[in-house]
């Protein structure tokens, strides 16, 4: 399918990519697609179908649509056990595959094509993979309604977790050392905002929970400090998943997960159903866009995107593709 | 009830407590029973039933019990919380009560007591507390029948933790240095003991399991490469559980978490149903005696006990101390 971008997010991927990849794209042709750098970024966008395959009638010229740009190998251990999502040949749309998100136009396969309702603007439809990817990092911590979860970093990723949790009644304790983020935090429903720099998270999270600590933790910050605050404050059989990815080994000691019995795993990317919840949840309005998106235009977007991502100074930067679009 | 012991086993806790002790004893009085150093260890063992306090009426003098040594707060956010056997104030017989298992005759509570059925002797019940440890590691892998769990560290609690696997039905593979514990291991039910020296375990469960990996995996090795190799040798979504304590940070890197999305947590004690668990399948016949366990007088305690499990030369030692008992 033809798509002509309307909206693309920049991922922080996409900022080590620029400055020290690659990466996630490579330099010999991927074992899945045959394809190597250079690449065209982008792997969080929507826009509107211009033009399909021979067959694909089942969707019209004009829908808009927000793209899950992975292609899996469907034969590796992991595909074959339902994990596609692990694949060991996973290719992004983005970094793999002809094409990505920031360019005028881009083709992919059908199955990776969800159409928005028609309530939903293209702008909630560049954001439908990074909540994806929250999402289920949220599902990963099993919590129920009315549980406490604590979500260390306020960036995109954090604030997903945020309101993917505040969807489902979950109460969340945000914690970010930016002023900035935390008032985006609590504008998105966090019960409080707390700097690490200040605030003794253990006994924090123990005062709220009668001493027995938190149902989960997000580990959203890939901080060593964090991890270990995460760590410390989750309740016996309570889940502390992380997300971001960590430089140094994860501080954790045995004595951490035997006298606590407290689990850590991790989450990758976004399982069959977390874009149809995430865009369903954003129907519902779970998904306010005040506060904490920026747009930008292609022409700045080193200036007005990478730059200021690598200072962690703005949150959710988009950059508008068509201008058509509102 | 004053307990006449017969048998008490010696666990790597007492080795340490033996040598560079006071760890789990205290020089100040224990929060719950007031008791400090010196302490007699023991909590490992069976015993007759030679008095009973006041009231005690529902339990036979002369029975035959094995000890369940655990006395807790009920107060604590953990005993509050239905997680007693993390309770912070937990007081061990052996270690923080008056008396313990290496004596002739010692008091306990009578919700202490679990009483042998007829055809389990005295030995069978010294066994049942650090088969009981066991065991709860092996329910926190949540593996079903079928399943493959690679167990590190063939000690007591690994051949524990292969003998509770077994009795459920999963495949075992056990991983030792020791080829005496690699025996032990496969006479006692897994499928494949092999030498992490010069085996890589992490393409040996592989090939075991269709390339996707483990279904769980067993730390009681306390070593950090067999950690490390339980981690990548298990599959999405599979529980490494860590009973063995280790003396370094666990070598754990995020991306093992994210992009193998394997879950690791660990395991204290016993919970409610552990002992009986234990004493029901010893009645089924899932825990032979043969070859793994050693016997020893009290007066040889240091020779034969401590000093060859300091050097993981034996495995389990029980010393008896009743001579009536065969």
């Amino acid at each position: 399918m033809l798509i002509k971008v309307a909206y693309n997010g920049l991922c922080g991927s996409d900022v080590h990519e620029f400055y020290e990849g690659p990466v996630a794209a490579t330099i010999d042709p991927h074992p899945l697609t045959g394809c190597s750098v250079p690449c065209v970024l982008g792997h969080e966008f929507s826009g509107t179908v211009v033009e399909v395959g021979a067959g694909l009638d089942d969707l019209a010229i004009g829908s808009v649509v927000a793209v899950e740009p992975i292609e899996t190998c469907g034969v590796c251990p992991r595909c074959a056990a339902g994990r596609r999502h692990l694949c060991r040949r996973i290719a992004f749309h983005g970094y793999n595959r002809e094409g990505g998100g920031l360019s005028e136009l881009t083709v992919v396969r059908r199955d990776m094509v969800h159409v928005l309702p028609a309530e939903l603007s293209a702008v909630h439809g560049a954001l439908v993979e990074p909540m994806a990817v929250a999402r289920r990092a949220v599902r990963r911590t099993r919590v129920e309604r009315g549980d406490l979860v604590v979500v260390h970093g306020a960036g995109p990723i954090g604030l997903g977790a945020i309101l993917a949790l505040r969807a489902d009644g979950v109460e969340v304790v945000a914690v970010d050392p930016s002023s900035e983020r935390r008032s985006a935090a609590r504008a998105l429903g966090a019960r409080e905002a707390v700097d690490p720099s200040d605030t003794d998270i253990v006994s924090m999270v123990r005062d709220l929970t009668d001493g027995i600590g938190a149902a989960g933790a997000i580990d959203a910050a890939g901080a060593s400090a964090a991890f270990a605050a995460a760590v410390r404050s989750t309740r016996p059989d309570g889940t502390v998943v992380v997300v971001a990815h960590h430089h140094e080994p994860l501080p954790l000691r045995s004595g951490s997960l035997i006298f606590g019995e407290v689990t850590v795993t991790g989450s990758s990317i976004y399982d069959t159903n977390d874009f149809a919840w995430v865009i369903k949840a954003m129907q519902s309005g779970a998904y306010p866009l005040d506060g904490w998106i920026t747009t930008i235009e292609l022409d700045r977007v080193v200036e007005d995107g990478f730059e200021p991502l690598r200072a962690h100074s703005v949150n959710k930067v988009l950059v508008r593709l068509d201008q058509r679009t509102a």
